[in-house]
């Protein structure tokens, strides 16, 4: 079985990286970072390191831009130093119908080849904010998937009911080289510590009790 | 409620665009055309005209080139001259994952705006040949929009349990202007005639009793 991977180089889907390494040690890998207008395409780069040091073929897909996002529109600015537990509705990082876009590349590429899995590092925490991130929503797309592909290929998505603490315990617990990673929805390095994406980055390593790898701004 | 209408320029298509002005006649129709690297490229003159035909704003998405389809691949000849009632298996002519490509593309650029329903031609006889144009997968992919998008989005394909022949016939009570659009997978203009959705057009215009309007090479 061959195995696609949309990896972002942040921390969720390098730790589907180490996970499909630990699950299918000797089965082939693609990676796929897609360019959608975001401002943090510095993330990019993160992607290409976390990709080689898992050797793993990577693949930089150049879409169209996405709009209607804080992640994408200029005159949208991000929020920053939010209460993330406190937040309710979609959030303004979520961009319109992103994962199935992913996802339908990824499957439009792997089925003109053959068999493969598709995998997502989405889960528990991005429920709320992101539609797309819902079990719901993945298992219907899976389906769709299945159905729509000359070699039904599948959706996988292991971290789905998963929080970003248990992540990152299981990444830590397998080596992930999450100094290698980027998330800071500001596009900066160092990672300016205050977007939502840092924020929830940094509580989950301090919920698991371990100590963040990359640097910040504000430390 | 707004329409988002994937306009390919073909005789299906053109005849949606028809069926929404006639349940929907005062509400907004976008259509959408994707280059995906398709040799027949010239439907796009097609989809303008029809698009301008009904006064629908019409928008022309680029695409990274799909592979693995005798539409798309110049290793892969289009066959010609088959009978098409005794063909199985999946189509040369399918292009990986396509729909769900042009739904996820289409519902990403809706779904930054608001709320809207995605139209496909799709329609019975391409059942067989084509995975991407089953009714399981219209439905799942239904799903897929509803649940992963912020204005829960949905996909209709009126004529997905119809034949071609049908279509025609409804278009030909509806004035649809069959002589605008362009479905030759050679991409000939006039239309070879002997490629599959040649002859599938040319058979269901004679199932009922009708004329082609374009012009065939081999006529």
């Amino acid at each position: 079985m061959s195995h696609c991977l949309l990896l972002s180089g942040g921390l969720d889907s390098t730790t589907v990286a180490a996970w499909i390494r630990d699950r299918y040690p000797d089965e082939p890998v693609s990676a796929y970072t897609f360019l959608y207008g975001q401002k943090h395409a510095v993330e990019l780069q993160a992607a290409r390191a976390v990709a080689k040091a898992f050797g793993m073929e990577h693949f930089v897909i150049d879409l169209p831009p996405i709009r209607g996002s804080a992640l994408t529109d200029s005159d949208q600015p991000l929020p920053e130093q939010r209460d993330l537990a406190s937040l309710t509705g979609v959030a303004p990082s979520y961009v319109p119908a992103r994962n199935l876009l992913f996802i339908a590349h990824m499957a439009s590429i792997r089925d003109a080849v053959g068999p493969g899995r598709l995998w997502l590092g989405v889960h528990h925490d991005d429920y709320t904010g992101y539609p797309d991130c819902r079990p719901q929503f993945i298992e219907a797309a899976d389906q769709a998937v299945r159905l729509g592909t000359r070699y039904s290929l599948c959706v996988e998505a292991p971290f789905v009911d998963w929080s970003k603490a248990a992540i990152i315990r299981w990444g830590l617990d397998h080596a992930v080289p999450y100094e290698l990673t980027h998330s800071c929805y500001q596009g900066r390095v160092p990672a300016c510590g205050v977007c939502d994406t840092c924020q929830a980055r940094l509580q989950a390593f301090a919920a698991v009790g371990a100590v963040d790898p990359i640097a910040y701004e504000t430390r």
